[in-house]
């Protein structure tokens, strides 16, 4: 089973200080999108501020019982693989309720490091529950890097600049490892 | 070469209608990153509306005279590959004269028919410039379908739900045919 966790909290800024992004609308949409589409089994959006929290609540609640049901169906459809936590350490304690066993947490980076996992190295070893940790802002901060099991590689096309946004990487990571390898 | 149009009329509305989309901030960013992660040479943002391309050209102009460029020198640096169009006529013309030769056109879609082409198929054939054309709103209308050269298989993952949003499936598009393939 596969889980996503969308941090908000350690992440860098563009200067390279440890911050706390906001919710984006976009990447709510999109990542639930993608993760129903390769049938991820929960998203978590993690934020400390319970005001952040809210607005998150408040996105989903339009969709789940507000008129954005009626008004596209399968938006809301997308959005009931999503869940709301304070901390990356509440998303990890609800996929090992749901599955009976903690999951791999993995880290996503835009950085090429030594020790790092391969997209073919992970997808051939997802007989365990794996939790794949997406960073927003400039991505996450050392200390979430350092608490997880594995750091997948980057994503990196065939130039130089790999600064893709963090709805694009999230579709990638998913086709990667779980679309179909038939292309 | 590798060309995308984003195509904001004629497309589906929610009704199965024919519509014109708005220019969605989010579409640019995401798309223009895309493409310059990997090696796209032009994103051509189509909209018949001069008022719509007049706030297409205006996100553009922050990014590269603004404030943006000191703000964000990569986001800026991505969007330097988006061109703003009245038409997809005047963006094939444009690639054409980029060079010399009138584009592979290359509709989308995330309907199954008969006689599309695979992915796998695309990617061995890229020796030609290839305009893949992405559809906003609910997709491409068929008359833009029809005047293409070839229908793109739609993303499916290993469920029955693939609504990924056009930035996803343009981040997924570009990973497919243009990623590393050592995965």
């Amino acid at each position: 089973m596969m889980f996503i966790s969308l941090v908000h909290h350690p992440v860098y800024d563009r200067r390279g200080n440890i911050q706390t992004s906001s919710i984006t609308t976009f990447d709510i949409h999109d990542l639930a999108r993608s993760s129903t589409t390769y049938g991820v089994e929960r998203l978590y959006l993690v934020h400390p501020s319970p005001l952040q929290r809210q607005v998150a609540e408040r996105i989903l609640g339009f969709w789940e019982v507000g008129g954005g049901k009626e008004w596209n169906p399968l938006r809301s459809q997308a959005l009931e693989v999503t869940r709301v936590t304070a901390s990356l350490d509440l998303a990890i304690e609800d996929a090992t309720k749901l599955t009976g066993e903690k999951p791999v947490l993995v880290a996503t980076t835009a950085k090429t490091k030594e020790g790092q996992t391969t997209f073919g190295q992970l997808r051939k070893n997802l007989d365990r529950p794996t939790m794949i940790i997406l960073g927003t802002g400039w991505g996450l901060a050392p200390e979430v890097i350092d608490r997880c099991d594995l750091v997948l590689e980057p994503i990196w096309g065939p130039t130089e600049f790999n600064h893709l946004s963090v709805r694009a990487a999230g579709a990638i990571i998913c086709d990667r490892l779980l679309g179909k390898r038939n292309i």
